[in-house]
């Protein structure tokens, strides 16, 4: 069981990081333009395929054992009216997933996924944090430590994702904290509240904001004030991987801003991860441009889940697919380039 | 077999079309809104099932059996240099396609369809259409019935794609014939023409658009006259599949190009078809524009045989999974929202 035993023992495993393997993503990309095809004629699949080679450090790189885990959580900041749906609504989702009958659980089917749902003390909700901490820095701990230990050593790719009712709320005003501008700059409709309810739910922001104000120099004592237990988990998770060199595949807003406190520690920190998706929530578009990010898939979708990352590991898979079977211009003796 | 006497023959079975099943559409888009999710969360996945299942006449639609088509044909204006690769890599590429070896064959496996690929008379290619029409009206017909017949009347989707040497160029002469503009408004690269090679493709569309100012208020006649027989087969498939009421998957620019004059000949000819994606290749925006497409995918792929579609076809099969297989809020027993 790994366990931080202090926020500045966390940092220092934030800011102690591994690169790739340029030889191995090298490799890819020479026998890419060997390929019988026209020059980057698969766009965005060849650089994909080059990233995971990158990190596996193998080449061809594998997508034989994909670790689906989706951390679900509960927020005291429920309290202020900040979502369409009541909180019990995580317990019951979890449950649902557990009968295998969510949208993710379809998703992991067909894209060959293990998945794994992981419930955070869900009977324990966050502290509003528009008056104190959401989770002081134990329970916190503990949470990352949690994301941190799903990770299995071997995993070819991790895809996370996230539910949790009021949590893009957390999300938002942990982006804020950690990227500037107030609640209108990153909240969205969630789960779909109205005119009255998103200005609510910016108005929340804001306060928090204030009320953590000394916090917002740190990445992670923001991350344990204005985020949640399952937020910290997609840090220790992503965390984990990057250790172990696994590539990554975020979701959506809320699984973007869990993992942003790394990159905000080191900026290359989340070079090991792709944004599977630009999600609808209105926040992840500025969030992604902060973090340098361009995502694989824009399909408009918003449920979390990790279901938007499961659409992008359809799209690594064909990029794979191309890239391991496709025949060479010598193999299939077929003409180079006129000039 | 199918055979048009003549291209009024021929107008008149684009002009005769059969609209889709209201009712399917409507159950798909009921069910959807009990599902276990935020209403309209899944975004373009819940539009694509509710497509399928307008064109299909089936509520949930199916995907089980996947045409896959990939036309190919050789075009004599790769005479004039606007192409980087030699014209003998058509047929180079066919035999690839045969044995299982180009990025398509891959595609096709991992996506579950059942590909077949048609050579269109490879030893004679079209003419030069700078000098004359790029096909005869007969060869033009022979073309469009050979698409036509290669429908399969119970697919449940059919999924076009081409190769040909030089088809670029005859796509971007075809789409400034249909939709006005020169060669500058919807030439690209291809499979990698340098800037003296754009400029030369330029030129020459300029040119067929002068040599063909007569046939292009007429869009069977612009197709026979700049376009080719793989272009010609499309148009037949994609006609085919309205009259059998089964969706279709465009690939990228060649393939869209080829579909257009349903499009020219009625508003809602193409209302059956998605573009897959966004082509890297230059004029494929302009021409989705004027079609009123959206495209499923932008991942900068330009590579045609079907590549783009078949990644679509991912998103599909993605979105149908979810509509399927999830449960609604009732069999849950998930709390509805709040308000």
């Amino acid at each position: 069981m790994t366990s931080f035993a202090s926020l500045s023992d966390l940092r220092d495993a934030c800011r102690d990081l591994p690169a790739g393997d340029r030889e191995a993503a090298e490799a890819v990309a020479a026998r890419e333009a060997t390929l019988t095809k026209p020059l980057q004629s698969l766009g965005r699949l060849e650089g994909l395929v080059e990233w995971l080679a990158y990190w596996q450090g193998n080449s061809p790189p594998t997508l034989d054992r994909i670790e689906m885990l989706v951390f679900a959580g509960n927020h005291g900041v429920t309290a202020q009216g900040v979502s369409a749906y009541p909180a019990e609504v995580t317990a019951q989702m979890v449950t649902n997933f557990a009968n295998g009958r969510a949208a993710i659980n379809q998703l992991a089917r067909l894209t060959g996924a293990n998945l794994r749902v992981l419930p955070l003390s869900l009977d324990t909700p966050t502290a509003d944090f528009t008056t104190a901490p959401a989770l002081p820095e134990d329970a916190f701990l503990e949470a990352v430590a949690t994301g941190y230990d799903a990770v299995p050593a071997d995993a070819d790719l991790v895809v996370l994702g996230e539910m949790g009712i009021g949590n893009t709320t957390a999300a938002a005003a942990l982006a804020a904290g950690l990227f500037g501008g107030g609640g209108e700059r990153f909240a969205g409709r969630g789960t779909g509240i109205d005119d009255d309810g998103l200005a609510r739910k910016c108005a929340v922001i804001d306060r928090a904001l204030d009320t953590h104000a000394d916090a917002l120099s740190d990445p992670l004592l923001t991350a344990a004030a204005l985020g949640g237990r399952e937020l910290a988990a997609i840090l220790g998770a992503c965390l984990a991987a990057r250790h172990a060199r696994i590539p990554v595949l975020l979701d959506g807003f809320v699984c973007t801003a869990a993992a942003a406190p790394l990159y905000r520690l080191r900026a290359d920190g989340l070079d090991h991860a792709q944004a599977g998706h630009l999600s609808a929530e209105a926040g992840h578009k500025t969030l992604l441009t902060e973090l340098g990010m361009t995502p694989v898939l824009d399909l408009g979708m918003r449920l979390g889940e990790a279901s938007g990352a499961a659409v992008a590991l359809l799209v690594l898979r064909a990029g794979l697919a191309c890239h391991s079977g496709m025949a060479t211009f010598a193999e299939a003796q077929v003409s180079g380039r006129s000039s």
